[in-house]
């Protein structure tokens, strides 16, 4: 990395916890300034405009953010047990001060913006996207339920995370976090979660299919 | 009304979906000036601070958007149609430029204006009381499972319908919201509305309990 990427890359992580928890407005370049040491001249050396930092400090936050939620879940085998770790892990900890870049961002970048705008909208694709392969894969395996649309799935469990957030962010406590969390759980084993016939009958204590009638 | 007081009134309706929109940070004295015609001293005649200014905006928007959201809701005898209604009512129609005065300002008071926080906490308080004694009211009546605890219904309304906006706005479309509308309407009718064991039976055509068995 040459000296001039290695300055770039430090304005980026010094700068992502500002946005976040200020906002795109309410960060200003003598915020930035101060965080960095950098004289304005230093900072526009690297980046076209606040707009391009912005967006490339909200990248570094989101891929701060989902290395944590995402971490060793490559290691579970089963889908539904990968998406609850996934839920399991999500505003426990704050990877980045000032909580989830995405709802700090959604909001923020509605109007004035459009390159961060851009890159939020990315961030929540490929957050959809990522869920929904874990829904298609348990449907391929016989381990969730065929008939649920994946889209769907993974829009309700990120919608209801966000949400929670927001609530628990107004009332300064987890209590909605956690509402939103249990909720998910409770959804994804009874109505995600596919139990094999023959695990049903056994927990049943049915004979086999092939004795009843 | 007094002069004073109606001219105040004005600066608090037109300044609400500036705040809306941009944000207690994005919206400047400016912004506010043009919007009203008035100069600064004549707008701090009526506010000690901008931030008292901004508080007063956010519990218009909000008192905007929550007289739609629960119009006639009175009239309607049943609490869990009451409950649909309202869900029903949300972002199906924007009537404060901006959208959910709770989303836009969860994420913008919390730091910076602690009046404003101090409003946003009361408008989400009051809101998660109305749901609350809804539910309470279905569970006294036997049209709501006993089971559940009002308060974490309330919680997960609000936190489905918040999260479907989030998702929404960053999309730009409303195709979050109305999976969360939808998955809140199943889970009243399934979850929470309680149906009348005389009813079961009708429907089940079963003969009624005294004959059973």
């Amino acid at each position: 990395m040459s000296k001039g990427e290695a300055t770039r890359q430090r304005i980026i992580a010094q700068s992502a916890p500002l946005f976040n928890q200020h906002g795109y407005s309410g960060c200003s370049l003598n915020d930035i300034m101060e965080a960095t040491g950098l004289e304005k001249g230093g900072i526009y050396r690297h980046f076209e405009s606040k707009e391009e930092l912005a967006a490339e400090a909200f990248d570094f936050a989101w891929a701060t953010a989902s290395a944590f939620r995402n971490y060793g879940l490559g290691a579970i085998a089963d889908p539904v047990d990968r998406l609850k770790q996934h839920i399991d892990r999500f505003g426990t900890r704050s990877t980045i001060a000032g909580g989830c870049p995405l709802l700090n961002t959604a909001v923020d970048s509605d109007d004035g913006n459009p390159i961060l705008r851009e890159r939020v909208f990315k961030a929540l694709r490929d957050w959809q996207a990522m869920l929904r392969k874990i829904v298609e894969e348990g449907i391929a395996q016989g381990t969730i339920n065929p008939h649920l649309d994946p889209e769907a799935v993974a829009s309700h469990i990120i919608g209801s995370l966000e949400g929670g957030m927001v609530l628990s962010r107004i009332e300064r406590n987890d209590t909605a976090l956690r509402n939103a969390r249990n909720h998910l759980e409770t959804y994804l084993e009874t109505q995600v979660r596919r139990v094999p016939d023959s695990e049903k009958m056994r927990s049943a204590k049915l004979p086999p299919r092939r004795n009843r009638k």
